[in-house]
């Protein structure tokens, strides 16, 4: 593979001050024509070319799901109350934000806030024996939590996203999938979205309710902040014993069966937002860009101009091309398409035709350059395959940029009053000192992230000896 | 094409008494692994082997759709109620049904009976002049309905399904546009499901609620009674008027757009079902069959024979094929097979590898044939072929071998006392006749055909002449 420079590269500062990354993202998405409000609170529309962005995750995340013989299936978006106060972790943490439903003679259920409840009862009655195991469950589905400040992918009382749930026979093929999941949407991540999170374990604080433990990605926002964009939990046998899923295992004995779920939303589909974008809008990866590539025909009234613009999207038929032949001053078609995030423009006017050339314009770069018809179709590839290593490499580089290991508790506040980032420290895993730097300072502890050295040290906040054998993350949420 | 015998025939007493379908049904889509009752009442889970039949309806007519230049999209599944009262009969349709959803600060919406009232606010923001026209959208998604007898596939709480949403600029456009969609899923429905409805209009009686007039598909069940699987509807201005849908035309004029609505539900799995069944459970047309072939290797101890099993699903990897090596007596995995309706069984056992060929056994018909390995691939394929256009041909004869043309009042309420079918006579067209008909004889009017004959004739009640110039439908509703 060739060494690519990392291009186009914008340090937090730059481009869009911190304060109007929350204005630039809401200006963008629905200027761009990729989401509108909901006429219920808290609610958006995905129109064609944001659903688009969802329908390529389904896409490429399904195909990996499916070749983990996980098979997709559909549970009902009503459960009945009883059925979520089985596990008492689980139901703590999500009563607040339950929706109810209302029917002819009176409440019948809550909106799925997760599936657990709706899918472990069900579960319940398929495992008999160790023969019915492993089960491995998906779903691509709606899910509603009644939020209160809403935020376009990020927090809506309804969201899409797919949520897996495994059971195994025993604990170590059960941690396995966890991790295993957890590669899958760092594959995601990666390849189809260039989005570089940093993957680890959640503390007993930020885990998921009811979980033995949660494993998480955390992506790092222009602004430095951290966003949780996917987890995968290991449930043990917690839920298990509350929804009692027991299997009979050849030595004639009744055991619980161990448990995973792990969910990947739209959310992710922020994240990449506001990974890659820049003032002149979107910036889309060429793997998940509805279209890669937009011709534009100078036409100046002659239509073999138009039809030479037709001809290239022919030629270029294993790509994601759009003609586009609205009626708009140049100017004005390079703005639309700029902030529409397509990665490669093709501009072609009177005077190309005559040189057979055409000019390519690179979203990420704004780099112009003659290319001449022969080479097309290579020199399409590569930019797409540049744009696509440059993205990912500027949010790996963004992550490391950003992230400071803190000595003292003194840089630790001051940093987050200020450049924000990512501040990689020590801690001492008690929860309540967790809790206080959380309320002296808004920030959290993101995870305990996978591939650290092990190190001993002392808690940034009471000094107290770190429980983790490493460092580990903090920062704000975004 | 190849003649085809209509094959493995199967009249309405024959094997599956009218009075026990329904027990047949319930039992049948449960042991063979389709669907599960869900928690909450009214609802049901399919589980991964009912849910493929649903994902390969969504591969199949999302093509169709694509295919057609509608863009898919996703709408929230909250509407605050004033919206779903601008249509006055559209609302007076659906209100009984609504569930209500409850937040933390009181009923913040109702569950989408269906789409309209979420969309249209939608496109009257984003219709502005000619240039935005047609918009052709598509959702997949879940719908709530407060039912209070509830059947699998057939009427649920909440459903699946798929709902176009069109605008067009003139009246022609979007007439042909309806007849277009309900061609698509006459494809569908004869292709994928091997069911062959009867198209047709709905009467005004039984147009849905606020459309302009509704089309409709109308599948014949083997107890003679029939079942709306498909609609599109002509919605013409009635709802444009009523959500303020406008656009500017090149004379300058601001003008409502014309719209169709069209819907696909998982009703059609359920359908498909009872369509092909019989006493040994499940038969699935190839088309859509999860699994199309399945091999079972009749060991007898001996490893050679499994091996030789995984051989013939490498050659045959072209179908969707599984070796079926569970550990039962054989006699107990045909059974089993032959529940999930798998069209095709190829047993394999220790004489079969000597003489170099297996036993091909056909679900449909029952046959048993010696295949030489060197002509397996050619014989599945037409085996398969021949199932599916079978499966085809017999839902074709169920229909017309039961379509009764009938002159008199005394044959008709005969017919729906004692052996069903359709009904084909003249009706005057009077909504007050119609509904004295369903209350005598619970038949209703389902459609006015497409492709009948012109011809006159009067009312088969009242004696009038007849308003729609050839035969209608009469049944019993499923």
């Amino acid at each position: 593979m060739k060494e690519i420079e990392v291009q186009g590269q914008r340090s937090m500062k730059e481009t869009l001050e911190s304060d109007q990354l929350s204005e630039w993202y809401n200006k963008v998405i629905k200027e761009a024509g990729l989401v509108d409000q909901g006429l219920a609170r808290g609610t958006i529309v995905l129109r064609p070319y944001g659903f688009a962005l969802w329908k390529g995750i389904q896409s490429y995340l399904g195909n990996s799901i499916q070749e983990k013989g996980v098979e997709d299936a559909y549970f009902p978006a009503i459960v009945p109350e009883k059925f979520l106060t089985k596990e008492k972790e689980h139901i703590k943490g999500f009563a607040p934000e339950f929706l109810r439903v209302q029917g002819r003679g009176g409440i019948i259920g809550v909106l799925r806030p997760t599936s657990e409840a709706v899918m472990y009862p069900l579960f319940s009655k398929w495992i008999k024996s160790y023969k019915d195991l492993p089960l491995k469950i998906n779903q691509w589905c709606n899910i509603f939590r009644d939020e209160l400040r809403t935020y376009a992918f990020m927090r809506t009382s309804e969201f899409l996203w797919q949520e897996g749930h495994c059971a195994f026979a025993n604990s170590e093929e059960n941690e396995e999938a966890v991790m295993d999941y957890l590669e899958m949407y760092k594959d995601t991540f990666e390849k189809l979205l260039a989005v570089s999170p940093v993957f680890g374990k959640k503390s007993e604080k930020e885990k998921f309710a009811g979980a033995f433990y949660t494993t998480t990605g955390e992506a790092m926002m222009p602004n430095g902040k951290a966003l949780q964009v996917c987890t995968s939990h290991n449930l043990g046998t917690n839920f298990s014993k509350a929804y009692d899923i027991q299997y009979l295992d050849k030595d004639g004995k009744r055991k619980y069966v161990y448990q995973t779920s792990w969910g990947f939303s739209w959310r992710a589909i922020g994240a990449m937002i506001l990974t890659h974008g820049d003032k002149k809008g979107l910036i889309l990866p060429p793997n998940i860009a509805p279209i890669q590539i937009v011709v534009i025909p100078i036409r100046d009234g002659k239509a073999d101009v138009e039809k030479s613009a037709k001809d290239i999207k022919d030629r270029l038929n294993s790509f994601r091309v759009k003609v586009d032949l609205t009626d708009d001053r140049p100017g004005q078609l390079y703005y639309k398409n700029e902030l529409k995030g397509i990665p490669l423009r093709i501009e072609i006017g009177p005077r190309d035709l005559v040189n057979d050339q055409v000019i390519l314009v690179d979203r990420l770069t704004g780099e112009k350059e003659n290319v001449s018809n022969d080479d097309l179709k290579e020199k399409v590839t590569e930019k797409l395959d540049l744009i696509q290593r440059g993205l990912l490499e500027r949010s790996k580089k963004l992550v490391e940029d950003n992230t400071h290991d803190v000595d003292s508790w003194q840089e630790f506040t001051q940093l987050l009053k200020g450049e924000q980032g990512f501040l990689r420290t020590y801690h001492c895993g008690d929860r309540k000192c967790e809790e206080l730097i959380q309320e002296e300072t808004k920030a959290t502890l993101r995870c305990i992230p996978y591939g650290y050295e092990q190190t001993e040290g002392i808690c940034i906040k009471c000094g107290k000896k770190s429980i983790y054998g490493q460092k580990v993350l903090f920062a704000k949420a975004y």
